[in-house]
């Protein structure tokens, strides 16, 4: 069968022969109920999210959300802290898991647990976060309290890509939500958290579909500074 | 004449002989061209904010909102810096000049100077600045461009109340903008100060109104707990 060579994709292989797109198997990691857990397992599933979660990884046995994994059909997995000597021992453990698991992004998720070099260094930029504030406002624990407590009229949440500094690296999207006069932390938080179902899978797709780069401390979606003013 | 006593208002002075509100005499600084000081004088003329402006202080004599001033039929003086002593004897007679105005309200429109403590005690809680930033983030000069150099997807505008920490003092208002792929300093700086222009009079007007108090560090709108949950 003769091939039209003239058209640039003739020898691509088609998309549904390719049951395991090589830059879209993610792993997540949390800690407790994972409700950003289950935004990417419904973005994916109804089709917003082309990616399939090859692990989800806890520090912790109870994590509600590892429930949520397997009754979606994912695979899990428990790494606890104490059965390593250390945080760099522990680090290198959750990395070569993922690595095992032929992961290309790992997406933190509630994952309460500093980031260490090993993990780092195996994953460079393909480490993603989600955090409770318009950062670089309210870095940390207690995002939602601290920004109570400012008095700020806006939060919001943030999607980043995970660096040695805690709640600094990059930001890949961010979305901003009114705080309100009589707002506690339960009703700001569960304002935040509708965002951050939204905007997450968003920054995941964002992140898969490649187009980008790491600019000094930027996010810059488009490959060059040319084709951005396009 | 009968007057009905049981109307609850029946002996107020008529608003329209009080020619001259008691708590609604502003004081505009500023130091260059002074849009924000245009956008107060717009909301006035307009009727959205009921206020008069007593007087508009620039320490550089060059600064272009002087003219606007003076069109609006507004009074206007230059304290130059270098005429006084020092930093403390400057904002002695900044506030002096204030006080002779009888002015209630301070409002720092663009005023490149920082405020000592002769002013901050002469109007306690009585002094507003605008920042163009969505404070604490890009606190101090050019946030914009601290803005865009760290990567975020939205910034905005502050409307606070000053206090001897640079940018740190109670809001009062805030507005998010989004920032785009190929903003340059000056796009985003217009489309934030489309927002100063808009939450300025806003919060001036808020402020007039009274009902609102300074917990820690919070501006609260409501005069107790109890009525801001009413």
């Amino acid at each position: 069968m003769a091939v039209d060579s003239r058209r640039p994709d003739a020898n691509k292989v088609p998309e549904e022969n390719d049951s395991r797109p090589r830059f879209s198997r993610l792993g997540v990691l949390i800690s407790g109920r994972g409700s950003n857990l289950q935004s990417i397992i419904d973005a994916i599933s109804q089709g917003r999210l082309d990616a399939q979660i090859a692990i989800v990884v806890s520090n912790r046995e109870d994590a509600a959300g590892l429930q949520r994994a397997r009754e979606a059909g994912i695979e899990t997995m428990c790494l606890k802290p104490r059965d390593y000597p250390g945080r760099d021992a522990y680090d290198r453990a959750l990395a070569a898991a993922l690595e095992t698991h032929r992961v290309n992004l790992v997406c933190l998720a509630g994952f309460m647990r500093l980031v260490g070099l090993p993990l780092l260094a195996a994953f460079p930029n393909r480490l993603l976060n989600i955090h409770p504030s318009l950062l670089p406002a309210f870095p940390g624990l207690d995002a939602q309290r601290q920004a109570l407590e400012y008095g700020v009229r806006f939060s919001g949440a943030t999607v980043h890509l995970v660096t040695s500094e805690l709640d600094g690296g990059p930001i890949v999207l961010q979305a901003a939500v009114p705080v309100l006069e009589d707002d506690t932390v339960q009703t700001l938080s569960a304002r935040i958290l509708v965002e951050e179902h939204r905007i997450y899978p968003e920054a995941i797709q964002l992140l898969l579909d490649g187009d980008w780069s790491v600019q000094g401390r930027r996010f810059v979606r488009g490959a060059s500074p040319h084709s951005r003013r396009a």
